[in-house]
């Protein structure tokens, strides 16, 4: 995993030179190359090579999907959003830089990502990668950002945040299944149609991206209660003092834990029909989405 | 261009059904039907046209280019960009919603435009508009709006603004060439694409795009030194009480005609080797944005 993020790191690199004017792109550049797991375009590459694609084939919709990742955090840390001045251990766009410049550079990789998923100089030169597919690709991506995503998901974690009363475990998985799994949803279905799998396939493959989505929120918000900043790179403790509802907060940790490893079963379940060498990433990185410390 | 304008109109409600969750679609909806001239979408189907396509090969492009034009006057309205409360004679959409909302329609509207364009049932059903088209379509959109194109102009506005002393000729052509020359370009280009024009036309078109985009810009310096708010339904006099700099202010008002009229000219040039009858509403649209009123 930490191979093929390094892969991923050098093509983000590369998709955003230091182009003028300079600061909109240093603004892209340190929210996108400053640190993160990048288990979405992990995931992008991993779903490739089960449909029987290669790396090269998921790079240009790896990146894309660490754009759209990167884009969310950079407009949801927003003064007017969740407000909030450190991500990933350092301050936020908004803050390093300013409000105007921290929008436009969202508004910037949202576009590149588009770009780069129908660049076809950033495919291998063999066709493997037919323009079907990458029409097919776009069409999922604007689905998981949009007012049917992350956005949605954004929206009613917006409007949730305001009420000041908990919501409901079926509002909770509103939100969580836009704002979170919706993007780890396209970045595995994006990595499936750009390796050439079934329709079948892809929608197996759908299943298993929605339950580790769930499976990466219920983790998130038991980190935020049981770890600190420090630990985190991240704010620690917010959604308490939000009064944010949280798994931990309806169900309890005890429970939260439980729905955790039913999720990690439904998703590993959904991978049974595959070949089982080429599913080993994708039951790695589902584990690592249960157990991970931060 | 009026008839053309209600068809877009049409497509552009379906494109934004009012689903849940309704206040980010209401949002949406409040800006991108809330009046608008329609000529980007008309000026796509006018070069759809001209390359040999008919109105229903360009009119997800059509949509998609309105979609963009849209999100970026609600960004760049935002309280921390030019800070405006009034757009199309209406409040701009962070007063009518909330800021959140505002900059959440504006992301949810990139993305849609990209998903209008790249998906298959948007288009006639005798693939008279092939995959490899679309996906140039989505790489001429993107690069349209992001750091090379209308984010580019928006931060060089921004710093431009900021400076207090009026810029050089240079900097004002950068400043519009891609905040508003780049949409118009694309909306050209796109159409011309979809419509199966050949490499030699599609960069004649783009001449005559940059020219009228620039075109449009001079008018808009012109009208707001010699127009009322009530006239064009946004606030009148803003460049010169913002001390921005224009053309009527760096060249003067009879120049500023003179150039006017020299871009006319120059985009009419482009259109010369094309069949005339085809391209009489691009013709049409250049004295339009020439001798608008508002």
């Amino acid at each position: 995993m930490l191979q093929k993020a390094a892969i991923v790191n050098r093509a983000l690199d590369e998709a955003v030179p230091l182009d003028r004017p300079e600061r909109i792109h240093e603004a892209m550049r340190y929210s996108l190359l400053g640190g993160g797991k990048r288990v979405r375009p992990v995931l992008c590459l991993a779903a490739c090579e089960v449909a029987g694609g290669w790396d090269a084939c998921a790079m240009p919709a790896a990146v894309a999907v660490e754009m759209i990742h990167t884009m969310s955090l950079i407009h949801d840390d927003l003064p007017c959003m969740d407000d909030d001045d450190l991500r990933r251990g350092r301050p936020s766009c908004h803050r390093a830089f300013d409000e105007p410049t921290a929008v436009l550079a969202g508004d910037a990789l949202l576009a590149l990502a588009f770009g780069r998923l129908a660049d076809p100089a950033s495919y291998p030169a063999d066709g493997s990668v037919p323009p079907d597919r990458v029409v097919r690709a776009v069409g999922e991506l604007s689905r998981c950002v949009g007012a049917e995503g992350l956005v949605a998901g954004q929206v009613a974690d917006l409007e949730a945040t305001g009420l000041g009363n908990p919501v409901s475990l079926d509002k909770l998985e509103f939100i969580h299944l836009h704002k979170t799994a919706a993007l780890l949803e396209a970045s595995v279905v994006l990595g499936a149609i750009v390796g050439g799998a079934s329709d079948d396939q892809i929608e197996r493959l759908r299943k298993y991206a929605r339950c580790i989505g769930l499976l990466f929120q219920v983790v998130d918000d038991i980190l935020d209660v049981t770890k600190s900043s420090e630990e985190l790179g991240k704010t620690a403790g917010k959604d308490l003092a939000s009064d944010k509802t949280t798994y931990p907060k309806l169900l309890g940790l005890e429970k939260s834990r439980e729905f955790a490893e039913g999720l990690l079963k439904d998703s590993k379940e959904q991978l049974s029909g595959f070949d089982p060498i080429k599913t080993a990433p994708l039951l790695h990185l589902a584990n690592y989405i249960a157990y991970r410390q931060k």
